[in-house]
């Protein structure tokens, strides 16, 4: 598979840099006859954009993004034509101006070196393809996705929230909900100080029907665990009790009445059970150092919770496609 | 990609059920000329096998797996010729009459349930393929990998410890040497006790070139992730500071002084940096059931090293060989 | 996709030298349930043995083989798992003496010095994994893809017939059925005199469901060209009325009273009539050197004929399988 | 591999509908630092636009198509980044209205009542992605893959010409050129009458590598049949003497003296020789049908030739990238 693919049968290639004519993404394999809903797509774009999740971000970031997709192919009278699905956004506000002084000067935790030297030649510019840009080329993508979701397994439901913020924890999405006052005066006052915050994203998998994942190296948590740890920032994934399980015995763990610590999965297949896991961000990096007079979230995880949303519709559709062809149906 | 292949470009493929004739890896993509080390192959396999790892597991398990490797193909004057390498080992100690209780009483924990009803037929004996068994094809694939690896970046080495089991913490690799008498009495009297334990496996790579990995995504850690979590009984994984790096300021984690907390990976790409990462297990599952009276590990973490090793070592093929085409010489 | 793989849904991959070991093949992605057929099998493998189509090429070529195929995996209580099916055959006759001086002399019309150029290290005896011997992993798999089909597509046959001969035609398979006696002279003085024959192989495709072929790039016409032309001494390929249409006006070639000349495609998709196409051989190369003596077939289309009918069998089986999720049925 | 993606290392996914706002292409895996020649892009499009090819179609198909391509990422300062290459042209000329009795009447000889048939929904307008419009998309991917090969095999060339139109031969490249004022001539005539021609295309690569071509399912004979037959219109493929070689008996065929015969291609690898390889078309369909007051070729092998150039600089590029790990090279 090309490096710049995900999946093998919903099989979505991305491409753009973050500061070139535009950023998009091919989709091929979604069946024909899919309705198309574009409320979906723009609201999801619009979720991945500076200043959203309830007003916790809100002034954050200060890239303009408009970030208005344009369908290019696959679509036709509001349906999916079977044909391949490409998206793209023009890059509007691309001050790549502010960029020059890294082409001389790296930033800290950012990979600009390495690019630099793994490629020989490289768009220095707001990290090129390893922005968090590229992402939003995902959101298109796991859009689409979630359309065919809705035909193929109507009640299923991808939900996210942020569990811990640095120091702080939320014991649940209400939780969560409850504190975006206090989560947005936390990231003001961050990115006042050039502070920023690691985080553990938690999502969950509603209704999502039983037998999705293949042996042995298409497992659904290896699966996830790659669409998850494809994101810049990801430090970690853990699926139900995770990193726990792993300091217990098994009296401990497995509870007669309850099946909540395996996460949804049992040898990397779906039970049928809402599905749960975690992924780790680190500290943003780019607050430490020239960028920080810029436009950077002093946490990504809260930009990301759509992106991850996303990579988990773009993996279930691909499996849901897979899980076809395991007993053939005339 | 099929479902039972791993890599893009040093692909192996897997077959076989815990209780059939063989078990077996197909190996496409080893470049030509790669001396083979017949030693190395029957080391790695021997490590694989119950009662390994210094005395720790020693009688443990009882299923006799004398697990001789044969060459079928691709070595030819004992090197490499471009040619897939096709390795077996015939299973000889398959009692399959002891899993018969198996058919009607699907194993609390296991996917016995779900794969008969997500294939309609299933193999019950032992787990078929989703046995632990299929990991040593595995560790065949990657000794071969390691055989390559010797070729491409000498200086390479991977290893692993066991620095979580259960309650218990290991500090270091040395520790966790030096405690191999305390640990072979917790599992046996685990054994006798029907109990289990969860585990964290710890690995590193010294040596590893920089600029493996590749955008976007078929970064490092992704795939390294993705590697990890497709074996039986993982529950998580994270590179560098991971988990704990999500409880922190980025004033705390970026520390000019040190780029440890990185694991050796930024921007998905190894820095060159020695790698670190950890995988979680869940105390097993068979434990508790019918086949407790068989012969099942209390921690697979154990055995499972050098599955993970071999699973690193088969990643890293597979982005070496990646990396020769990111920028063209003639 | 690796080199030694064919198709995309239901995978196959071949390993294995002429004169190494054994050969198999690994079949990933048939899907669960499917009745195995032993004795298809093991008549398509006796199909592709020296002295088999009738009485034509009896005695024609002294190599022994029994070629009995062994089941590794994937098949339990006689039905597919779901899981990869492998399957060897050992080399018995693997008489590697025969070949020393094809080390330093290597054969014309051969590609032995291209392969020892090409990957520095390579096994000379008898063309290693370039031999004609690699096609019985072909036909083993081929006739996995026929039991499939046999579910999938119960009326579908496969048919195939030698239509030319160097300077002969046969122009139907009726007459090229009572010509074999005259055509076990032929090849009989041919080998005695070391001469060779091209050959032109006809094959056609019954009740084959419509709508098979992905638009753009892999019509089922590409397809079936790219399974054909895998073969060795194989030169030419054209379905429907190939090269002759191309001689043609508009109003010669369509005609509104047929639809034979389209050979059963359309678009690259089938139409659910007849699909018929043609192979042509160059006459075989090993006949002018000193592997005459040996034991190779005066013309390679006679035996070619059960693996042309095997990737046909693979191609028709990888299509169906992908038509599956053209339109998404829940 | 998606069915709208080519290659398996210079991997091309192409996209757009003939009548939707654009078609385009993306390039996965072209190394980075690659010199990009805006006037080689524009040339490659040009050649492929109605009324190219000397004066010989000019005038004949009447859609004004300017096909101005536009990069929306990978190139930067004039140099590939190493990441994706995605390359637009939007669709100005789009007059569908022209279309709409086709939504009910199905086209004869193309493959309208098929797709339809397929995926249930289906953009009727043109052909949609069963155009030949597609082919733009193709060009231009592989005029990228022609300045990868200008640094990669800098004396590596691919020529075309048209060896039968019809009815009437052109002997050689030289004697196809002389003819361009008598060939317009005829094309207008078909034009008017509604008839059109079925055609033979030669294709020769210069200067080629030796040793590209992959065992055994990826040998380079195979992946140019695949490549040319994926083309609307083309039903046969040869390479060497081809069809011609099946009617001939060894000691006619394998000369001393000559090469010639083999086309370059030995055991589906290349030698170094010139490559040579002929590409049967069948007489346009649309000629008869409600299509022909439109804008149609009355023979598309003269369009086609730049595409099937494209096609064959695909395959090279990515035959050259395979062959880099056929033996490890630090």
């Amino acid at each position: 598979m090309a490096a710049n693919s995900f999946g093998s049968r919903f099989v979505v290639t991305t491409f753009g840099e973050s500061h070139g004519p535009a950023l998009g993404v091919v989709i091929d394999g979604c069946p024909a006859g899919i309705p198309f809903d574009h409320d979906l797509l723009l609201e999801q774009i619009k979720r991945r954009r500076p200043g959203q999740h309830g007003a916790a971000t809100n002034a954050v970031s200060s890239r303009k993004e408009e970030d208005l997709p344009r369908i290019l192919s696959g679509i036709f009278e509001n349906k999916t034509l079977g044909t391949p699905i490409a998206l793209i956004i023009e890059n509007q506000d691309a001050r790549s101006e502010d960029y020059d002084q890294i082409r001389t000067h790296p930033r800290q935790g950012h990979a600009d070196d390495l690019w630099k030297s793994k490629f020989g030649h490289s768009d220095h510019r707001g990290g090129g393809r390893a922005s968090g840009r590229e992402t939003a080329a995902r959101v298109m993508a796991g859009a689409i996705a979630q359309m065919f979701l809705k035909s193929a397994a109507p009640q299923l439901l991808v939900k996210s929230y942020v569990t811990q913020l640095g120091h702080q924890s939320f014991t649940s999405p209400t939780h969560w909900m409850e504190q975006q006052n206090e989560v947005t005066q936390i990231l003001l006052n961050a990115k006042k100080q050039g502070e920023s915050f690691g985080a553990i994203a938690e999502l969950w998998v509603e209704q999502c029907p039983a037998n999705l994942g293949q042996p042995v190296f298409r497992k659904l948590k290896s699966d996830l665990a790659a669409a998850c740890m494809s994101l810049g920032g990801v430090t970690g994934f853990e699926f139900g009790d995770g990193f726990l399980a792993a300091t217990q015995k098994g009296t401990e763990f497995h509870k007669p009445q309850s099946t909540q610590q395996y996460g949804g999965l049992r040898g990397g297949l779906s039970t049928g059970e809402k599905i749960t896991f975690r992924v780790a961000f680190k500290p943003t990096s780019s607050i430490l150092d020239i960028a920080k007079k810029g436009r950077h979230d002093p946490c990504i995880a809260l930009r990301a919770l759509p992106v991850l949303e996303a990579m988990t519709h773009l993996t279930l559709a691909d499996h849901i496609l897979m899980a076809t062809t395991d007993q053939y149906k005339n």
